[in-house]
């Protein structure tokens, strides 16, 4: 591979990865209703025609880009070898609270039209929702939720998708004005409020 | 008054009231988007041209509609007499769990339209829930406040702000599905999680 990676001769595969790399990107700092045709054309020379080889129209490249964005947020939150299922959680929460910091136009841009009317957007959105959700139950385990006295139940998940909601709501307004909240502080508080909300 | 008010002359402000009436009935059953003229006319006899006497467009009757259904809400859940807080909070989220019941459809199309992209809606939509937070504050008192160790500052405000997410994302939830969760335990859950959040 040379450095002129843009000129040789590309699989279309990696084609398509470069195009939501570059969609990814640009949602850092752009709404999902900023990436037109003419800002991929004038930020990297993609043109038209290209796009439209690798998506049908500029809507599905949309949704490529925030099924990408959706899972590079579950990949970066993963959970790392900590013992203590808080401290774990805690730095799950630093990594979302550090994304949302780094990719707030698009990150809010991206909630907003899954709250909103895009049927396609909120289906992305709540599946990843879901994907977190059991994730925290994973994570937490069935030995650990009984040492808390949590129980595994329909109406548990209802709470902790309830407390996603609130870590949303949270992070989004703490990256706007920080309110004089520490980064700590905001994680250690967010950590705790699960084990306090699903506690019966 | 005789019983055909509809045929006696009313004043512009009744009149108007009549129709934001009408418009906030109709949203328990609709979206705000079915809300169309030809509705009103089908529902009620209202003409294009009385509705443009009263407001300037359909948009604009849609806002004042939400405007009504947002000041019925922080009405309905205005706290009784009740001296525990946490009993006066239980009754006041009973009030808003069953609006949201009994206007499912109207209700998620609001809280979609203020989500999206909205601005107007999404402005009425934030005022509502900064008073809403504002009379938890006013409800629970300095002196009952300090006793539960909180301190009313603009961290423990962030918080309850993200607590008023939980509560609408779980009531949504709820109502669509209970998923075996009993109306008193639902409150009493929400309730709690008010001071597990916010207590440090």
């Amino acid at each position: 591979m040379s450095a002129t990676t843009g000129r040789v001769r590309m699989s279309p595969e990696s084609r398509r990865e470069q195009l939501l790399d570059l969609g990814t990107r640009l949602l850092a700092t752009r709404t999902l209703d900023e990436i037109s045709i003419e800002l991929l054309a004038e930020e990297a020379g993609i043109s038209r025609g290209l796009l439209y080889h690798y998506f049908e129209n500029l809507q599905e490249f949309h949704v490529a880009v925030v099924r990408r964005a959706v899972e590079d947020i579950y990949a970066i939150t993963a959970p790392r070898d900590i013992g203590n299922p808080l401290d774990q959680l805690a730095v799950s929460l630093g990594a979302y609270v550090d994304y949302v910091s780094s990719n707030y136009t698009g990150y809010v841009s991206l909630i907003r039209a899954a709250a909103g009317g895009n049927e396609e957007l909120r289906a992305i959105y709540q599946d990843a929702r879901a994907a977190l959700t059991d994730r925290i139950f994973e994570i937490a385990g069935p030995d650990h939720l009984a040492a808390l006295g949590v129980v595994d139940s329909a109406a548990t998940r209802l709470l902790v998708d309830g407390w996603a909601a609130l870590v949303e709501n949270v992070t989004v307004a703490w990256v706007q004005d920080p309110h004089g909240v520490a980064r700590e502080d905001l994680l250690d508080r967010l950590a705790l409020a699960l084990p306090a909300i699903v506690t019966p």
